[in-house]
């Protein structure tokens, strides 16, 4: 008998595993918890949390009965993004759903689906015998949060967590065509900015014209960091990027990515951006400084004549391999220091996320192992690919654990990760079941 | 026996008329009823409200047993500011309180403490015997929110309110030292600007790079807007104003006015503008544009790697004498076409505010009384004075009645009107009756 996945699966996208809310830590571990019963059931063993001060748990359990084997770390993360807007989603995000080919339900693309396709495919080998490699299993529950105490975790489970390569489930494949093999991701650095001025906010008839305006002064820093064609004006921003060859270039280029057709299904004319670069380039190769989010004063739809005493803004820049986060932060606040005016007090707070980029190789035992999986499924050669995103565990597993990290994981493009009425095929998670199992034998050698 | 004001005002006070918002219309509607009430018993006669379409009422009244005598408007508004933040108040701003020498509540000073100074003055009058001049009193409704249907009421009541001339009590006095005679108002218009990029946010790490960024552009074109030196850069901005001369910079100069210790008293270092115009300058005959409001995103001291699909700006611009508000609004606008960015939709509404500065002269008979009753209380000759902020009134009723409007109000620099524990000096109140009594004698001739 072949279990059904959506068993796994359903019970896990009920529980609110969303790590960024501190109010929902219950949820996590909750979640944490079912999936060490999971891997108990599916023949896994030593199975346990592995903790560190203040993070969410991440779930490990491993099979190591074939000595003389290679030993292969599989990560996954159990922790899901929040529901901003619950009233956008046709059913609510943590009542899972199957409606027609798709299982509904916060977490289902991202990852929790990839997940339990991976974790029903060790069952299913175990099941039948022996696995053909010794397999440690490693969930990560702070994902979604940029994983900041995960280097913590390993460095306390370097021992347990010791292994000759890892792969991710957390991946993506096209919904049609040629596959692809994920060598890489941005990182990611971000900052909060925050200008004071007068003590309190100042009445605009006493003071305008005197006062200075933190909001126009703020509006001021964010503009002088790019240029018409968004390229980023702050000093040393570039300086250590390593520039891709037009090989390389031409060796990422996406195949049925088509600029007009994806910028219209945002309601856009075109993309933005460098014209030396392709829009898919500036998206994936290309390192950005993006304004996430800038307040100050009241309510933008009302006249209140006040200077406002105090404005915000949040900055995340996607970085791209040989930029360092600390160095291009400190670039930041160099140029905040060099633009400052008078008058007003600015602070540049460094933020959550602290990861520079990460690649593998096509060459890599693991990728090429992916890549044959992918050729069998698909019936093609897979094409190189890297991802604009950010998973922060890949460098801390090369970091910590001195190994390269291979992608395979069915999510598709257009699943609604991160937004409403998230989705995953119910016939990806018998896909990314039969992907694991062809994985499993061809590292075995 | 002479009616202490507090009688009179204290009820005023306990009623919440915030013209700004709709569900306090009924409020707003009260305070004109006790208005009435008060005009009635202090032995006015033809009490009334007018009426416009959505406008809060503004409260009538005449004396007119002088014919041959002068009439005059005496202008006040019975309208107050929103309390934003009751919890920096030091008792509920609309339970008013006598503490020590003052009287405490939202609207004790702006303005329904001098303006039923000028109500006790005369009752007290007409206890006596007849009036030296005739007089008309329009209360309004609506000056917090700019007067939006200000026009409309004197418009269709234009013959009823017919006069000589007009006194406004919305003025305040320095706390020690040298009177001033108010001769002018700056003006004020007002808009919001929105900027929409994608359908919908994006994914910085799916997209950015690409996508365009709504607050980015947004903090780029309000940045557009002004050089260094706070210099507004929109073409045509300053074309109209009328600059005023060496001479009237000298006269207009304030006694007692100390930059640092102002900019001190706000935890400033100093005042931010054009160096060729002193601060009080600045605050009072140049024109500003200021960012009032910018907002997009979710918090700024969270992290969420979206690029915002939508970003708000309001700005408000104080105007000069020359200036006009439709042209400047116009000027906004066609810089913010021009230096517009492709991809996105910008659009520039139109705000609530829309009115030119207003001037009056010392030599205007109103003002040359006003003059006198400040030398005989304060025992020295009043400076002139031009006040940086807007009351719609002064231009509305020299448009549809076509007198000029003096101003004479004992409001303290230091009352905090618009702001918590909003307070007014019982010794004030008196000083206002006594002011009217005089005025009304000057105005005799």
């Amino acid at each position: 008998v072949t279990r059904d996945p959506l068993d796994w699966l359903l019970p896990l996208l009920a529980i609110p595993s969303i790590s960024a809310d501190p109010a929902r830590a219950g949820d996590v571990r909750a979640a944490a918890e079912l999936l060490l019963e999971l891997c108990r059931t599916g023949g896994l063993r030593n199975v346990r949390l592995l903790e560190a001060p203040g993070a969410h748990p991440s779930v490990y359990a491993d099979w190591l009965d074939v000595p003389g084997r290679p030993t292969v770390l599989l990560y996954g993360h159990y922790d899901v993004q929040p529901v901003i807007d619950q009233s956008s989603w046709s059913s609510p995000a943590f009542t899972p759903v199957v409606r027609g080919e798709a299982v509904f339900g916060r977490g289902a693309s991202d990852m929790k689906g990839p997940l339990i396709s991976m974790l029903v495919a060790l069952e299913s080998m175990l099941a039948e015998g022996p696995l053909p490699v010794n397999v440690k299993v490693l969930l990560e529950g702070e994902e979604e949060i940029f994983s900041p105490r995960l280097r913590a975790i390993l460095q306390r489970h370097r021992e347990l967590l010791r292994c000759d390569m890892a792969v991710s489930a957390d991946g993506s494949q096209p919904l049609a065509g040629t596959p692809r093999v994920m060598l890489g991701t941005r990182g990611l650095c971000d900052l909060e900015l925050i200008v004071r001025g007068a003590r309190t906010d100042t009445h605009s008839g006493q003071y305008g014209g005197a006062v200075p305006n933190p909001p126009q002064i703020l509006a001021e820093l964010v503009a002088s960091m790019h240029d018409a064609d968004g390229t980023v004006l702050v000093d040393g921003f570039y300086d250590a990027v390593r520039v891709p060859s037009a090989v390389e270039r031409a060796q990422l280029a996406p195949s049925g990515w088509e600029p007009l057709a994806e910028a219209a299904s945002l309601e856009l004319d075109g993309f933005a951006g460098d014209p030396e670069w392709t829009p898919w380039e500036r998206t994936t190769l290309r390192p950005t400084l993006e304004l996430n989010a800038i307040h100050s004063g009241y309510a933008a739809d009302r006249l209140m004549t006040a200077i406002p005493a105090l404005a915000h803004a949040r900055i995340s820049c996607r970085l791209v391999p040989g930029q360092h986060p600390e160095h291009v932060l400190a670039a930041i606040a160099a140029h905040v220091r060099r633009v400052a005016p008078p008058l007003v007090q600015i602070e540049c707070r460094p933020g959550f996320a602290s990861t520079p980029a990460y690649r593998t190789t096509r060459q890599h035992p693991a990728s090429r192992a992916v890549a044959q999986v992918l050729t069998e499924l698909y019936g093609r050669e897979p094409l190189d690919n890297v991802d604009g995103g950010t998973i922060a565990a890949l460098t801390l597993i090369e970091d910590e654990l001195g190994v390269e990290t291979a992608t395979l994981g069915f999510a598709g493009d257009d699943e609604n990760a991160h937004g409403a009425d998230e989705f995953h095929r119910v016939a990806s998670l018998a896909r990314g079941r039969a992907a694991y199992r062809l994985l499993l034998d061809r590292l075995a050698g």
